[in-house]
C-alpha cells in the first residue's frame, strides 16, 4: 500500500504543513486540484491518507468537506489544529524595499490587510497561497512577494522576508486525516466522535438529540445546524462529542441517537487533540 | 436622514441585489470596501441601513459579520434569502464562441467549475464578482467574460451570455439588514430572534441553555458553536429562535438565558422570512 497523503492545493499549502505535522516531515504527498480529488484518491487507494481542513476559526466550517464526508465512505482517524501564520515570501536577494505587489489567495490577502496597507503594498489575487509562491518563483519577478506558509518558501527555493503577517493572531484551521478503514483500536484517553445527523421537523427534536449526550455527561465540542437547501425546515447537524469510553458509553449514545434521527452517519472516532 | 444602504462590494454585487429585493429597485446605495466600512457607515449615519451576508448554504456562516455584530451596537431589523445564480457576462456583441477566459471571485469560479470546464474556458481570479464585470467593461476585452449577478451586467452596460452557470442549483445566501435603532413594533406573525452567547465550560451548560427554548416550545432555526480562539474550552454560540410572542415568551426566554450564559447579546428581533 502506498504511504502517500493526498491534500488539496500546491506543495507548500497549509494542508501540506498539516500533513507533515501529523505524519512526519518526509511524508510522501499527492497534491490534488480539489477536495473531490482528495476523497477519490483515498477511496481508490492512490493515497493511503487524505488531509483536509474541516473548519477555520475565522472562515468557519468547510461545508464542501462535510458534503464529501457524508457522500463518501471514508473515516476520520485523526485531527490536528494548525495555526495559520502567513509569511511574506520573495525571491532570494529581494529586499522588502523592492516589493511593490503582493500575490496570494483573497482570504490570505484579507487576513493581512492592515499590515499590507502599512507597508504600502498593492494586492494581486492568486488561486492559492502556495500557488502564488510557485508562480512568483517561475516568473522571476523581483518587485513582487507572496503570502503563504514558510513551507511554501522552502519548497520553491524562495526567501521569507517577514513572518506573522496576519492581522489576527488567533487564526487556526482544524484538519482531519481520512482513511478507507476506521480506527478499531484507540489509545487510552479522550476520543472524539464526529457525526452528521438530520432531524425531523418536530418541535423539540434537537433538544431530544442533545439529551442523548447530556444524560450521559458527554461533552460536545462542536454543534452546527445547516439548513438543507431545497428542503424547508429540515436541518442537518454536525456534532462532535468526547468520550473516554467509546466501546460502551459512546456506542450506547449512538444507538440512542439512531432512535431520534432521520439520518445518522458516524464520520470518525479518533483521539482528541483539539 | 439619508435613505442610503451600505453594502460590501462593487455596484452589482449580490449584496446590492439583496438590497434591491429588500428595499426596492431604486434604493440609493453606498458601496463599501469591506464589512468594517458597512458597519461604520451605518453607525455614523452615512447610511440609514446596511445589508450584509450572514451565511451561505455552501460556504457557511460568515464569522467576520458575526464578530462585527457582537462588537458594534447595530441591530438586525430584517432578513432575506437570495438565491445565488451566476451569469456569464461579456461586452455587447461578444458571442460565447469568442470567449476564452473567465474572470471572477475564486468562490464563484469554483461554484461553476464543471460548466466552465465543459465550455473549455480558462479561469482568471478577480477580487469580486461585480468587480470582474466592471474590470471587463473598462478593459474593452472581447475574449473574456465574467461570472456575476445579472444586476452587474445591467450596471456596467454588459450583456448576459448564459444564465445559471453554477453547478449546484441550491446555493443561497441569507442577508441581514442592519440599523442603528432596533425594531420596536413588529408585524403579526413569526419573529426571529438572533443572539450570540457564551457558556462557561461546565458539563451540560449547552443543554441547560437549550432547555430555555425547549421548555417554552420555541423553535431554533440556527445553532452554531464557535470555539473562542485562545480561550480553550470556552465556546461562543450563535442561536436564532422563532416566536410569535416576543413581548412575553421571547423576553422571558432571554431573561432565563441570562441566568445561564457568560455573555448574551441580542443581535436583532425581526420578522421571519427564511
Amino acid at each position: 500500500m502506498s504511504a502517500r497523503v493526498a491534500f488539496q492545493g500546491e506543495r507548500g499549502a497549509y494542508s501540506h504543513l498539516a500533513a507533515q505535522a501529523l505524519l512526519g516531515p518526509t511524508v510522501e504527498v499527492l497534491p490534488c486540484v480539489d477536495f473531490d480529488e482528495v476523497f477519490a484518491s483515498v477511496a481508490s487507494g492512490a493515497a493511503e491518507r487524505g488531509v483536509v481542513p474541516v473548519e477555520n476559526s475565522l472562515a468557519g466550517t468547510i461545508h464542501r468537506v462535510y458534503d464529501l464526508l457524508i457522500r463518501h465512505s471514508l473515516h476520520i482517524v485523526a485531527e490536528h489544529a494548525l495555526r495559520v501564520a502567513h509569511c511574506l515570501i520573495a525571491a532570494p536577494g529581494v529586499a522588502i524595499e523592492d516589493v511593490r505587489v503582493v500575490l496570494s489567495h483573497p482570504q490570505a490577502l484579507a487576513q493581512c490587510e492592515h499590515r499590507l496597507r502599512a507597508l504600502g503594498l498593492t494586492s494581486e489575487v492568486a488561486y492559492d497561497t502556495a500557488g502564488a509562491v510557485k508562480l512568483l518563483a517561475e516568473s522571476g519577478r523581483r518587485d513582487a512577494a507572496a503570502l503563504a506558509s514558510p513551507l511554501a518558501a522552502q519548497v520553491y527555493g524562495m526567501h521569507v522576508l517577514r513572518e506573522e503577517m496576519q492581522d489576527h493572531e488567533h487564526n487556526y484551521t482544524r484538519f482531519a486525516v481520512l482513511s478507507r478503514e476506521p480506527l478499531t483500536e484507540w489509545p487510552p484517553g479522550d476520543l472524539k466522535v464526529s457525526v452528521a445527523l438530520s432531524l425531523k421537523n418536530e418541535r423539540g427534536a434537537l433538544f431530544k438529540a442533545l439529551a442523548v449526550f447530556a444524560l450521559r455527561n458527554l461533552d460536545l465540542t462542536k454543534i452546527e445546524s445547516r439548513p438543507l437547501p431545497g428542503r424547508t425546515w429540515e436541518y442537518l447537524f454536525y456534532v462532535d462529542f468526547v468520550t473516554d469510553d467509546f466501546a460502551n458509553k459512546g456506542q450506547r449514545a449512538l444507538g440512542h441517537l439512531e432512535e431520534i434521527c432521520g439520518m445518522l452517519k458516524v464520520l470518525g472516532v479518533y483521539p482528541r487533540r483539539v
